[in-house]
């Protein structure tokens, strides 16, 4: 793997407010012992002891055990790469023309799995035609069920660049286990690691090495700072081509399928240089209400979007109920424009 | 009480797989005991009873507990007079000027608390030339500490009173407890329920029998439908003047103090009649990335914005950390105006 | 309202990676303009600065708006009277022959809601029998739908009353808002704070008014530290007799109601001196579940347990899927009596 | 892949209150021209249309788009050989000596990660001498930092199957990649599939087809539907031999690391077949809390725990703040005896 960052954090240790001077000199002893300074600062009701050194969370944490300590707070982030503290120039990720993180809005559009030639010429051939940049189209699909669709394969990577070939446009699909990821990167512009991997931390590494634009979908129980640590694993295997997304965490509202987070957007913008997309799509689960949440994306200040987009959504062998017909896509592009402009942006 | 709806919903009984004909006959008689229709539906692997007549949920699940009983479903929705189905046309709820629902979006703007006359006209005078047309201001705070300000009480409604008959500015402020409804009511012209009463029912009665205009927050562990519910218990108490709105629910993710649900923008506008504006400050926590939000909440379709502004936050009494300072109000109002417009409303 | 405690916490200042010495000469400035005094760590990475004195978490949180801040981090605990750093001895809560917090469980069980005189006495009797201390019964009843059942209301206070005074029973029941306070405390021997009112703090300090014990239900979404909170509320206004209860909050799983934290437990009994117990009913929301989920909370040491129980839960007008049958009840009893002797406790 | 299974599911279809004939006439010509039957139930208010026959979730979720479709409710369970409606008798997963779901716990302790030769003796003769039957130890760990301690690799696996061979220890480590199950399983006696990788498809395939037993741990955000259908793709490849584990879920509440979901136990028994044991220490993330923990999932009907224990906790590598020290795990275990057999289990 690659090589451990040389510091990543210290440490604020609260004592407990009725720790003695005995405990607190202990926690000294023992932070000097770990070979970190130690800086103690007593207040009124508690003290508090500052670690300083190049720390190791884990080993630092072994002292929430001993007697008179409250509780422990990291103080620096626990990723560095992918912070803007650490490159405040916002990343723009190029994969042919679209221009992810630049001022114009890239839209990813097609269906949830390539089915056949001819439903992937048809909505692609549609996308293309209302400004979508990149084609999107499952291959290798993660299922909850055994018994549902699980992707047509190969040939789906084959269709794909062909496609995108002859229409000009950028190709993403999922890989979803690290030996594949050869196999997708030599056919698709973008990988995309799916939200049931964000953790998948041995195919973060493999798409972190391949060095091929990574499209990092949000864990739907993952904290926007476990997404900048799943990036950091990508960026640290020196592939500095990641462009998130998020795509609705689990709540317990059910009106829809899962709670699309808008004001992770603007989070992740002042966390993060890397450019950030919204998918609302998987987010809602039902087509009616993504175009009001497409829109709620591109003005909360995304740099694009994920949609999909099915000629025929009542056949659709999967994600059907959260598809766009062609024409409405083609009308959400149109409504979009005036809002990207409204904010700065264009489409 | 008001008198209950004759015809609350029907329900459907799914039998287990392995349930036998006398399970379904013993389903099917207690049915009819209980003075409903049934209907029995054999399918290859279950059977499915349905239960018709003018039902109570309380009496009919019940049925949950007779052998070979697999689950309930509800059919039909447990409120009504909100419901869309029940008035298909959206509803304005019209305060002074300013129309809810209507084509115009209806900006609310001012102090989280009333700590000053001083501090209240500043800020008053200036969401007004921003183009606010209802001023908020709180006298009753509901705070989770009881060693932080609760408020200034009665002398801040006559202030809100006064400023706002001044300025021409609508004036909204929260109520917390049924015995202060008529005072409340007779110094604003917008009561507020919030998101820790949104299931005070005895609250929710009272402003309902006040008829006086009534912003009903989404509890922060709500589903829609409970709001719904909730609103239904005002509307039930004949008062039909109820703004919805949507201010944040409560998730792990906690870069945000509260995660704004923006898909209940379009869910509501699908299931209800009634208006829906969003609460931007509060989902947030945080003033830097209240425009984004408030942004979003206008582009996802929301009817309004409830926004804390104060002249100088650090001074703050209570929510300094999410409150906008005067010239971040004026400048967001001129932001939302283009965007106000690209999704076919004004400012 | 009660006097404020004097001093409720220090804070601690993180600044960012890149703030400069100017940053933070800035935020000692306004730090001892504020009247605090400040204690300055300069780390390799970052700089923290202490914020010592009698301080208010309002005004310190305006400092999170200054330049160069990171963030802020609370220090002390936002409650006092609750917690066992304040009084390191558990508090018995002694409620006739009940002594919550002792050595012996409490069972509370009986209806969710009284619905006549015969079902209240049948149900009692058997509770009784089977070796409850207290009676519970619901008079006024908070629904989520106005079309569902509300309560008999005061006479049913007078039949719990009459009942818990014949068979020698405790009587817990509901009071919903603060008028009903005296009204309700005039018959039960223990006033109960329901979840959805754990935040209505006109009604928290009523009930702390009082002086009657009083049952405080954990809010489905509130923290164990807002409980704690709103447990506060009560002892600031005197009132000594405050019972937790962990119910189940809510989550993302719908295979239950709620999801009962039993974590609750352990984490309340090192935070706080006061009784802790679990209502195994209102979390599962189904029966079947009750009694293994009522074992689990004994064993992780909770003082007690409140259990829905009816005479024939497929008539109850509320509540009736969650409610045990009385011989299901006697049998959970005689299975309990075990368990407390190996977690050292009796029943 | 697996042959699908021939019927996965009937479906419900609830069309809106104000349906009409025509909507009601297409939605069942769309039905059969799909190859189902359909069976139409007029109530007052609401028509409810059944589809019947081999039905393909997918295929009839796009009616949800039809008008007058209000929603689908599917009626049969997504798993089916998991399901005890499929295998009623419980079933006895046997490793070694030890038999999960049999009358006997099983405890499974040892570090969170294999650190050193050492380090894994000390740990192992201690848990032995205390009772447990199978020895755990990461070998490959999945860390959410980049920068963390990623574990030993196969030296630790060599270590492992040592030390078990000589202490008669059955031993357990998980296996992060479909690449290493082989590996894995030449060492190890139970594979065990993290919380993280509960949805990683290809890897529970591959575990399926190993034949060898299998812990697979709940997702920290999935339902308990989710982690059924998980392990339906195990069964579904021939492998009858897996473990459940609950290892809590992820909540607003922040006192724990995650939040133990106790009545997921009786539930689960309740749906499946198969054994289920409960993970105390990464639930709660604190070794304090761990005991009360464990005796609750004991209580509420676990077939056996796991649990993290380390010589030196404060030394630990990971996980270090959830590790009990040997004699603490020593004395969990003598506290576990009478819990065990006062639910009818002997340990």
């Amino acid at each position: 793997m690659i090589a451990v960052a040389e510091e990543i954090g210290n440490m604020i240790i609260v004592m407990q407010s009725h720790a003695g001077p005995e405990h607190i000199r202990s926690v000294v002893q023992r932070i000097e012992e770990m070979g970190y300074r130690s800086n103690v600062s007593e207040g009124e009701e508690t003290t508090i002891i500052g670690v300083i050194g190049h720390s190791s969370p884990d080993q630092l944490a072994s002292l929430e055990f001993m007697p008179g300590v409250d509780r422990m707070v990291p103080v620096t982030k626990p990723y560095k790469l992918g912070s803007r503290d650490f490159r405040p120039k916002s990343t723009v990720v190029q994969v042919g023309d679209a221009r992810f993180g630049g001022e114009a809005l890239v839209m990813i559009a097609g269906p949830c799995s390539v089915e056949s030639d001819h439903q992937l010429w048809e909505a692609a051939r549609a996308v293309k035609a209302s400004g979508a940049q990149v084609l999107r189209g499952g291959a290798f699909k993660p299922r909850s069920s055994p018994y549902s669709f699980q992707g047509l394969g190969k040939p789906a990577l084959e269709m794909l660049d062909q496609v995108g070939d002859e229409l000009g446009l950028q190709v993403i699909t999922e890989v979803l286990t690290p030996d594949d990821v050869d196999l997708v990167a030599s056919y698709a512009d973008i990988l995309q690691v799916g939200a049931r991997n964000m953790q998948n931390f041995t195919l973060l590494q493999e798409v972190g090495r391949s060095g091929h634009p990574v499209l990092l979908k949000r864990g739907m129980s993952a904290t926007l700072e476990e997404l900048l640590m799943s990036a950091e694993y990508i960026l640290a295997n020196g592939n500095d081509n990641v462009i998130l997304c998020e795509r609705g965490i689990r709540t317990f509202e059910d009106s829809t399928r899962f709670t699309l987070d808008i004001s992770a957007i603007p989070v992740l913008k002042h966390l993060t240089h890397l450019p950030v997309i919204v998918d609302p799509s998987h987010a809602t689960g039902k087509w009616a209400f993504v175009p009001a949440v497409a829109k709620a994306g591109v003005a909360a200040g995304a740099d694009g979007l994920i949609i999909e987009v099915h000629p025929r959504p009542e056949e659709a062998l999967s994600d059907g109920p959260q598809s766009l017909k062609l024409e409405r896509f083609a009308q959400l592009m149109i409504e979009l424009k005036p809002l990207a402009l409204a904010v700065g942006r264009s489409l």
